[in-house]
This record gives C-alpha cells, structure tokens and sequence, in this order.
C-alpha cells in the first residue's frame, strides 16, 4: 500500500488528491512550491510510470502551473524529479521571479526554508485549492 | 523557424536528432547530462506543448533515461526543466551518483563545468549514439 515518505510529509502541506497526484505545498515561503506525489508504490524514476500513468502526471502537472500562473504570475516556472535526498517519487511544480531567493539558480539546496506563518498558509492553501478545483 | 538557442548550442554537443527533439550532450564531464530541446517555436513552458508533443518529449525523455542508465548506472536519473538562464525550452535528464560533484544538491549553478577532452567526448557520443538508436 502507498505510504507517503515522512520527510516529505513533514517539510509540506497538504493541499487536495488528484486523480494520481496528492498535491502539497512545500513549507517554504520564499517560493510558491507544489510537490507532487504519484500515488503509486516503489516509485522513483519518472521513466517507471507507464504511458496512462505518465499522461496522468503531466495533466496534473499543467494544472499546478496554471494555479501558480493564476494566483502568482511568475516569470518562470520550474519543473523537475530529483529525489536524491528523499528517494520516493515526487515532481516539483515551483513559482520562480527574478526577486526571488535563488533566481536564477536553482531553489533546492539554496538557503534555508522560511516555514509559512499560520495566517499566510492557511490563506495560500485556501486560494490554491480553489485555483486547482 | 525554430532556431536553437546560442547559449545552449556553446554549452553542448549534437548527440542526434530525434522525432521531436534535438539530444545534445551538455559539456561538462563532471555529470553524464544529456539536454532534449523539442523543435517547437517559441516555447519556453512543459505545459505550453500539446498532448501529442508532451507525449513525444517524455517518450525520448525516456529514452534518453535509458540510456544514460545502461551506459552508466547511476544512482539516480534527474530530469527538469527549469530555463531561468535560457528561456528556449530545453529539458535535462541527468545521471547522478552518490559520488559526483554535486550530490546531493541539484547540478545547476554548482561550481565550474569542466569540459570534456576529446578523445572522451568522442568515445561519449559515439556510445550514446548507440545506446539512443
């Protein structure tokens, strides 16, 4: 049975269960950040899922951009399966702006996570339930 | 016309042509980093392609998974689109290793590439020539 990983459950916030996908938000405020997570055992290669599976994540994904696009109005978004640290499979889906803490670099391994204050999350969580429903 | 971007053309090598994408091989010996740019205009967003051409480009994602995986057997495959630098839509699927330069971190933005010399360039795309066929 899928079990989702504890370091990825306690560095994120759930959002709403997709079709395939839990969608969480990732406990940093300096980025608007989703995290995808497949819900499909053992997984850890995008390679691994199968053709409906893939087609699957790919919608969900393109949902996730377009609530960031909606509720942000980035200049960039980025999208990337990197799983060195916590091996379970899971697909960031992440508002980038050129103020922003690591623009241009990457966000992961840059600087330390500014955990969400009470009021800010729940009103972020609230808005992007709406934009992905 | 899509023309291929100027910065990515200097910082990679032709490895082939495929149905959707042109295989380049970034150059920096430091990670076995292969770079799929779909011959799309102006496209600089994974959810601005199509079905059919978000199909495509996971299919020779795959492949070029594949293959890094069968030449190299990495630890891990990351793959991303990120495009902060260059806005041209260009996707990395990179081999990773326990023991490489920037594990566990991401490999955009961490120190200097390091080139290949030519012989191993030569013998590196002649192998994954094949391996891609």
């Amino acid at each position: 049975m899928f079990q989702l990983d504890e370091k990825l459950a306690q560095d994120s916030h759930f959002v709403l269960q997709g079709p395939l996908c839990e969608i969480r938000l990732a406990n940093d405020a300096r980025f608007p950040w989703l995290i995808l997570i497949p819900h499909v055992e053992r997984l850890t290669e995008l390679h691994q899922l199968d053709d409906q599976q893939m087609h699957q994540l790919l919608q969900e994904s393109k949902r996730a951009a377009a609530a960031l696009q909606q509720l942000f109005q980035p200049t960039k978004i980025n999208v990337a399966n990197l799983g060195n640290v916590v091996r379970q499979f899971h697909w960031h889906v992440v508002a980038r702006f050129e103020t922003d803490a690591a623009w241009p670099g990457p966000i992961w391994g840059n600087g330390s996570p500014q955990p969400y204050e009470k009021g800010l999350l729940e009103q972020r969580l609230t808005a992007l339930r709406e934009a992905l429903a």
